[in-house]
């Protein structure tokens, strides 16, 4: 069986990809979760022991060590169907844009880290901010209409909303604003078994990392925190 | 006929991934070279013209238009052999391997930029860049020991080595080292045909970007500038 390795579920929004796939499309896996706890270079070390970069997620099929969240996608792809849309021109659309986000939106990933838990309010979003919230708007617009969704492409939960998933969380948390197709489908992925296994089970983790509770308190204004008590 | 979108052969390493795969490979392509000249915001205008995200490369395939680098591999792969090793565990391998530089390696790409015209010298690579670089040995070197060399993932140049090829004119113009067989596969890189006539059509591009330039000038101490004067 494969084993998942993952951080945080309330933090780790690289390993929410993989993992989000393999519920959602039905593969079985042991998870493996390692939390940050202590600082960046701490949990580091500790996953350097067993990870060959130092971070998640990485998937393990018996010899096998497959450490990036994509080349994870890619090699899920060839032992199960449905993993990528079977249509080849919607298969390369949505590989477009999973690799966009695999590689991008810079701003977004960095000013409103993934942190399922709480709600804090972003009062002006700078440039960056603004034009990654604007291409995400443009993206999610075009994959929804032109494959009718309502998935990014077509009728059927893919990796590539997989690797928007995080986006769903921090949609939520930051109370970030899209136009109302978009908005609709981040709900839509909220509302999907695996995203609220996963989001119930970071709720109520009790580990604090003071970096990312950093972050995401100078992201703007603190309005709740809906986790159990640490 | 596929159509490649790239920028300027002496800066964009984005472009030079595809390039450099469809050349050693064999694959016939129109090229579309569009400069960066003005700053990126004026590029980013000319370049939203006509490409999704306002960024190279781009493949135009008929109708299909693939916007990423990462993106464009796995379309290839669909439709070319080599593209990817054909040993499962090599190809799983290659894929981590790139997509861990599609994501990753910030400080080496920040820090030092690809300029393939000059040459600087870097005084004292900051503890990011050295982590990088240390990676960077490990990586490679794990792969050429894994599968024997004298390409990342075996005997044949795969999109892997395209991944990395932006990496070998970043060593060659910043003067970086390694240890010696990532220094000799670097080497390798640079003497393959597809690497030469890159190169050589970088050297006599005459735009000059400034922010191109500047961030060049920051990495060190400016030794040679070997391209044709603007």
């Amino acid at each position: 069986m494969y084993e998942l390795c993952i951080a945080n579920k309330n933090y780790s929004s690289w390993s929410l990809r993989p993992w989000v796939l393999l519920r959602a499309l039905d593969i079985p896996f042991a998870e493996r979760l390692v939390p940050f706890t202590g600082g960046s270079g701490e949990s580091w070390d500790a996953f350097r022991a067993f990870l060959p970069t130092g971070k998640v997620p990485c998937l393990r099929d018996g010899e096998v060590t497959v450490w990036d969240s994509l080349a994870i996608v890619e090699y899920l792809a060839e032992r199960h169907p449905g993993v990528w849309p079977a249509d080849a021109f919607a298969r390369a659309w949505a590989r477009c844009a999973a690799a966009e986000m695999h590689a991008g939106f810079a701003a977004l990933r960095g000013s409103c880290t993934m942190n399922c838990g709480v709600r804090v309010r972003v009062e002006a979003p700078d440039a960056a901010l603004r034009r990654d919230l604007a291409r995400l708007d443009e993206l999610w617009n075009e994959g929804l209409a032109r494959f009718g969704g309502p998935f990014l492409a077509g009728n059927a939960f893919s990796a590539v909303d997989a690797f928007y998933a995080p986006v769903a969380f921090r949609i939520q948390s930051y109370g970030l604003r899209l136009g109302d197709a978009a908005m609709a489908y981040a709900q839509r992925l909220l509302d999907l078994p695996a995203m609220r296994e996963w989001y119930a089970a970071a709720l109520v983790e009790s580990w604090r990392d003071p970096e990312h509770e950093d972050e995401v308190r100078r992201a703007g204004t603190w309005l709740q925190d809906l986790r159990r008590a640490g």
